[in-house]
């Protein structure tokens, strides 16, 4: 197992109309695609492209969104997690599994359409860590 | 202006040495330089690469570190900060200044020794964040 890319950092927002419009004033930076709801995590989505990585805003879909919580805490948003790339889903949660790192749930399907599945923060320095297979085609 | 590369998430920990432990484990990361002091900011600094961009994982150098209240709150550590590259600083700074984002003291000198400012996290959607002049050479 080796470090894989940094897909993405993961914003939560109480707004991704409102974090877009800031992007755009602040760094020219439109989003790579439009928003789109994702029901399985409770989130809607949207990212924006830096040259190598990408920020994946995030706004609940409804109050008993995961992230609900987070911004109750954080009201403004801010930095909820970090994504890194593994060839193989299945390898890499063996993996994490027989190191004893606490998996959160079940892998499912992410943002980018290609499994992921979350690691505890208490297993990860405190930062909530998504593990996400690589997509086939070059992204 | 555009958005640049992010070149590292930053993330504060309560020991560089047991989070390095942590990514040796789990990911079998070995941090691309030793750690180092990095007075000017009130903290110890160490890099570790993912392919396309880095983790700076950052301890409080004394109890007046600006990242020990962040400690106090978050005991474990966790996401701190992000980077993102631009050109040029000066540049950068006044375009910033323009359109009103605040900015947290002066230019100096970062981690990659390149110049560099931190924007209010209230002007960033609640993120931290750090602008960096890019080094003159690859990296």
């Amino acid at each position: 197992m080796k470090l894989g890319r940094l897909n993405h950092v993961g914003v939560a927002t109480p707004s991704i109309e409102q974090s877009l419009a800031m992007y755009r004033r602040l760094f020219g930076a439109e989003p790579s695609s439009p928003a789109f709801d994702l029901p399985a995590q409770g989130v809607k989505v949207c990212f924006v492209d830096a040259p190598n990585s990408q920020i994946e805003l995030i706004e609940p879909l409804g109050p008993d969104s995961p992230i609900a919580r987070f911004l109750e805490k954080n009201p403004q948003g801010g930095q909820h997690h970090v994504c890194f790339e593994v060839p193989d889903i299945e390898t890499a949660r063996a993996h994490f599994e027989r190191l004893g790192a606490r998996i959160l749930g079940p892998t499912r399907i992410g943002a980018h359409g290609t499994p992921i599945f979350f690691l505890h923060p208490k297993d990860m320095g405190g930062m909530l860590t998504e593990i996400m297979e690589s997509p086939k085609q070059a992204h």
